[in-house]
């Protein structure tokens, strides 16, 4: 069977890349990885590396026209972008990956689809805990072009055409790489910085309480949904993936249990109220019963959060 | 101001035509009455009556340059042949509709739109009495079509490119005409036809219980929708309209009262499985409290509701 990854040159795309040729779904012989520029080959088995601009009139066809049986769609203008840049976002977000879905309709083999989506679908106001099936109420573009694609794949799945599956994904931490403008960055860098020797801002109290899941995890969710029998996942369309609630205080304490007082004071305490304002829009936990009784993983707490990026990166 | 109706030529259309040319939303000054076949003036109002097929290209540019300040978007294909027709009813439902607030975008008026919606948009399992912020799972590509241009319609709004409220309609009773197709049809059927002398098929047992409004009071809540202040509606992009929760029984026993046992008797019972299966499958009541804060109109009750259609037709 073969295994198509759209936007394979992405932090996440890349990890799954290497997870599904390490054997994170069965059956898998074979990957075509996708994004804008080439991803480069990961080992384990045999890789298609393609340049392709998912958008581009004729894209979607060719990507279909080499058969894939299972397609992981990663590709998206993110949510700052989506939001400066409407036409795009509407272009890339929602109009690419509908090409996409009709194009691997017309191959009439029913290929699995398994769609990053984003908790971006819901917005204020939030109760405590998010129950699965709050009301969609966005307040973002990229949100409502992300609710949006979830409704179109339900469809396609519900008449038979796709074996589609939609994930909201929890914010990812910690993430390697350079910092980013986005306004959860710092829930990163917090971390990054420091264990690189480098200093950090973090622009939030401490009891600020975030919904986050590791980058390894998160993307071991992805290929749980691709590799778990239809019937059982087929009565969930959209799924939010499993994370963990922690506060702001509690990675600070992790990161000087792990590396010590001298990394803790690399991170400086500047408060940016935009930024925390954003920040604390954002719901501090869900509801997850669905993906933990569908065997989805979770990570078990913040320490393993951050043992698995020093593990890799530190 | 200048109002335009697309979809004129529909019952609802029809009537909505009729209030608005009497008033109904202040300040209207001309009526733009567009349809695939061109509706009837309407007498009250100077109005401009247009043959269009919305999702033909150019048609949304077209009706936009008529520069209306309040658009009111009744065009849709049916549940039915949205379901038949996969490809008909997205383009008709999704694309002529997200056409037509792109060329009303373009203008840069901010234009008000009051969108038709569905409660087509939820699906199965459902409570006995629907909340209001029920969760988007429609169980058609009929109700995904609708619960797309929601999210399309509210983030036109929420970017400030136009003034839209989406409104969920109850299932319209007492219907005038002839029968059609619809598995509620009946639901008209068992009123109208025996008030003509003629008979008619009950499919449903007398405790199936069904939400509805009558077409007047339908057609006075979209009025009623673009006549609010914008200030008041712009909270709130989606809305259930209020409807009335009554028994098939109570609809017969009120036949009986208002036009005789003979009326009631020209009803026959014969069960249809298919018919029962399906409305028994849509919810019997929804939470409309935003609705009526905002003072929307209401049926008191049934006999209200089958006098005005006597009062019209009979």
């Amino acid at each position: 069977m073969r295994a198509m990854i759209i936007g394979a040159a992405g932090m996440l795309g890349a990890k799954l890349s290497t997870q599904i040729a390490q054997g994170a779904v069965p059956g898998i012989t074979d990957l075509v990885l996708v994004d804008r520029i080439a991803p480069a080959p990961v080992p384990g088995l045999p890789c298609q590396c393609l340049a392709a601009d998912l958008g581009a009139a004729g894209a979607a066809a060719e990507l279909a026209a080499l058969a894939p049986d299972l397609v992981f769609h990663l590709a998206a203008v993110v949510s700052g972008q989506a939001e400066a840049e409407f036409d795009t976002g509407y272009a890339v977000n929602l109009d690419a990956s509908r090409a996409l879905f009709e194009a691997l309709r017309a191959l009439e083999t029913r290929p699995r689809v398994v769609f990053a989506s984003s908790l971006a679908v819901y917005g204020p106001p939030f109760p405590d805990v998010v129950p699965e099936d709050f009301v969609l109420r966005p307040a973002s573009s990229y949100g409502t072009q992300k609710a949006m694609v979830e409704l179109l794949l339900a469809d396609y799945s519900r008449k038979g055409f796709l074996r589609g599956t939609s994930l909201r994904l929890p914010t990812v931490s910690v993430r390697p790489g350079a910092p980013n403008a986005a306004a959860s960055g710092f829930l990163s860098g917090i971390l990054r910085e420091p264990l690189a020797g480098q200093a950090a801002n973090c622009p939030v109290p401490d009891v600020t309480r975030v919904w986050i899941a590791s980058p390894d995890v998160t993307v071991a969710g992805l290929a749980h949904a691709a590799a778990l029998d239809w019937d059982r996942i087929a009565p969930h369309p959209v799924l939010n993936l499993r994370g963990i609630s922690v506060t702001v205080g509690e990675m600070l304490d992790a990161l000087e249990q792990q590396a010590g007082p001298d990394a803790r004071a690399l991170v400086s305490r500047n408060p940016d109220p935009a930024i925390a304002r954003i920040v604390q829009s954002w719901p501090e936990a869900f509801v997850t019963d669905t993906a933990a009784a569908l065997d989805f993983p979770v990570n078990p707490d913040f320490p393993a959060i951050l043992r698995e990026y020093i593990d890799q990166y530190a």
